[in-house]
């Protein structure tokens, strides 16, 4: 790859003008490395297009000089998804300029929303209307809606809106030939053939820069009731939600599973923590149930009917719900810490995955199994959302592991954990994508139809690969590698 | 385009043997024309195969050969999608023999179907289980799975459960490349890459060939509520609507609107029906609310009260709700045979169309008033999902018009139609697809994204173009036809 052209730079300063355009290095530096500094890459220039025209202008003038575009918004990738090739071949593409909410419209049910608005500024935005946006996740800080929708954001809260993709009516997006994807009307029946938005939705921002998207807002909550259970095992805890699926279906704002040892962990590391159950238990779960109708039956009573019938049935061993929202708070940071607490305590490989949910259970147990029995002295942990037949599955170092653990012991154990995933008819990627760190694994591991699909999309929407080069889609070269 | 080689036919015949391959003109006679009769086709051979092995050698034969494809299940497109080209060049690969359940799974609410399955079949192996699939339409006694994945159908029932995009967990499918896209596993969260099943739902078997589905199930129906109310107005209605979405949401099962012309063609043309209501009313709305839980509010009476809400609220001018499931059966006949009787009382143009829920109102008003005043003498009739912001636009013939007016106006006032649909932020094809019908229309009003899209996939996913040739996807031809 070669260097930016001098003059497409030239033409770029001059389109987006002092704003909308930098080589400054100080400027750029934060922007080349990813938060959790794993990727490294290098870019001559930081471009902030004002709004979708001065997008598609960039777009197509760096098609017309074969410059490769990394879009970025927040820049959260848990899998170096907005990071830059490291030869400095690449100009990094910020949506965060285009900050505007266009429209609320609280009778529809929809926000419009630029790429660059944060989710936390959307989350108060819609709240001042009485409206709520219902997915949230750890990175609300710093997460756009354009780098949501591109990975298909998930978190904890997915189980009864969904994810992302089920959150975003329409979309907005200039495509690799400059041309512009007017889809931001939210119709809910069309029939005109491959739908783009579902395309775009996931494609970690390969196929075409998503300027906006129309959201899905859904009423406020009035109160909501959380509940912490000792429960003896996955299985277990999966009738639990069965149960509370069947007769509550429609509260259930998160189901999450958590280990005896994550919790320790936790309750070691994190100040203030403290044990929400008196006894010990082997596995815990997290339930939240909400309501937005004042008609509708209070979550507390509901959640203390629904435990009183579960600790009947045999489908706990004990329980509590937070009798204030300070202790719902509490309860929530136990699960939110688990994965600063396992920094705190040593190295961990981290695999994000899925599998049907009914096969969850199973999953948890043998493959845990699996991977102590075959790596002596590893600890396992999965933890998560059960309800979604997604845990993050946590292999962590042995105690007198050497400090560069996770670079020696990743390339060897992380493919085990995925071919057990693959066997269990499951997802190396279940909410964090593939971007660059999860590439050679996706093409290792996925059936031949589904990477032709991927490299014969890529080559006809964007035919020079130019948008977000090395993620995602393996080039030639990547699948002629080992 | 040319006959299909003699050795193609001959190497078919032999894979498939004589239950899988015919070339008897009887046999294959009904298939080559669409149900409603306007469009006609010719193929040598019906392919039948056994299993997904059996389509994929077929797949794989057909390119080999260059011969073209016809995808067809129960043969009921509304728009021509499953009739061959005239010209003899493509076979019929009918997926009728593939017609078995795999699994149902009241656990996990899903059942795994073949893509010969018909729906009507589908509703009875599910309610076997006690469970319920929950989409519904006029052709259930012929419409299989796979045309349903692959037209995205919708129907009267979707406002709670979505068409089957939504319903759609998984797809297992053949791609021309004779590869087989493996995605039945239902995961709730799986990121990567580009999202196949969803590109594969409404492609019309252009992309590949669906073999079966996993689908979602929900609890079977315990009651229902089906009111019958007249509305001053759609935008009346549309006020309703949000009031019973605000107070039930979950429990809307239907809501369909009904003009004052529409019902009295009805009880004009359809023996044995009756009005609900005793006066006059400009419009009319039916509307259903299911329960499921027992422990729900038992939907008569949750209907009873927000039917007095909106009387009070003045949203309403008068209800009434059917006493018994007779009654309930005789206002969704109402409902069910404006088609009928449209066709009972002359000629028609008509239109399947959406825009966005909010502007339905004013879109069904104002375009009415402008083809009525543009062709004078004409009736204009918009009915149907007002919920989904779908109606069934249709023009009606001035009383003294010739037989053949559908085929003399059709070409100006159909288009005059779609443009007021584009100009409304709408969609030319809301349910029924594009096929062959609505192929020039849509090349024409798509945006160029859209259409660069559309045709760029077909050529990377199908490069010979040899699945179901001459529908959706404008070859170079058409595009280049004025």
């Amino acid at each position: 790859m070669t260097a930016p052209d001098p003059q497409l730079l030239d033409r770029l300063a001059r389109l987006l003008g002092p704003k909308g355009y930098t080589t400054d290095r100080e400027v750029i530096a934060p922007w080349l490395t990813d938060w959790r500094g794993r990727f490294h890459g290098d870019s001559v220039a930081l471009l902030s297009p004002a709004d979708s025209e001065e997008v598609a202008a960039v777009v197509r003038l760096a098609g017309e000089y074969n410059a490769p575009l990394v879009p970025q918004g927040g820049n959260s990738s848990m899998v170096g998804g907005a990071t830059p090739p490291a030869d400095g071949s690449a100009l990094i593409l910020s949506l965060r300029r285009m900050n505007r909410i266009r429209s609320i419209s609280s009778d529809d049910g929809v926000v419009v929303a630029e790429a660059g608005v944060i989710l936390a500024n959307l989350h108060d935005a819609v709240a001042q209307r009485g409206m709520r946006f219902p997915l949230t996740l750890g990175g609300k800080g710093s997460a756009t809606v354009g780098g949501l929708v591109s990975t298909n954001a998930g978190g904890t809260q997915v189980l009864r809106f969904g994810t992302m993709r089920a959150l975003t009516l329409g979309i907005e997006a200039i495509l690799p030939d400059g041309s512009r994807f007017d889809g931001l009307n939210p119709l809910k029946k069309d029939n005109r053939g491959y739908d783009i938005r579902h395309l775009l939705v996931g494609a970690e921002g390969t196929l075409g820069i998503i300027t906006a998207a129309s959201l899905r807002l859904v009423p406020a909550i009035l109160d909501r009731a959380v509940g912490w259970i000792g429960v003896d095992s996955p299985h277990q805890a999966l009738k639990l939600l069965r149960l509370i699926e069947g007769r509550a279906g429609d509260a259930i704002e998160g189901f999450e599973i958590v280990p005896a040892d994550s919790l320790s962990l936790v309750l070691r590391h994190i100040p203030g923590t403290r044990a929400p159950l008196a006894g010990e238990h082997p596995w815990h779960v997290l339930v939240e149930l909400d309501r937005s109708d004042p008609a509708a039956e209070a979550p507390a009573s509901q959640l203390e009917a629904l435990l009183a019938a579960a600790l009947a049935e045999g489908l706990c061993r004990d329980a509590t719900i937070a009798v204030s929202e300070a202790q719902a708070e509490a309860f929530w940071k136990l699960r939110d810490s688990i994965s600063e607490a396992e920094r705190a305590n040593g190295p961990a490989l981290q695999h994000d995955i899925s599998v049907p949910v009914s096969g969850m259970p199973d999953f948890m147990l043998s493959a845990a199994d699996e991977i102590r029995r075959t790596y002596p002295g590893v600890s396992v942990s999965a933890y998560g959302h059960l309800g979604d037949g997604n845990v993050h599955f946590h292999v962590r170092a042995p105690d007198d592991a050497p400090t560069e653990w996770q670079t020696s012991a990743g390339p060897t154990i992380s493919p085990h954990v995925h071919d057990l995933v693959v066997a269990a008819g499951g997802s190396i990627s279940a909410e964090h994508g593939i971007g660059q760190m999860k590439l050679a694994e996706n093409v290792r591991l996925a059936d031949p139809a589904r990477l032709m699909a991927l490299s014969a999309i890529k080559a006809a929407i964007d035919p020079k690969h130019l948008l977000n080069p090395g993620k995602l889609v393996p080039l030639a070269t990547d699948e002629a590698a080992p």
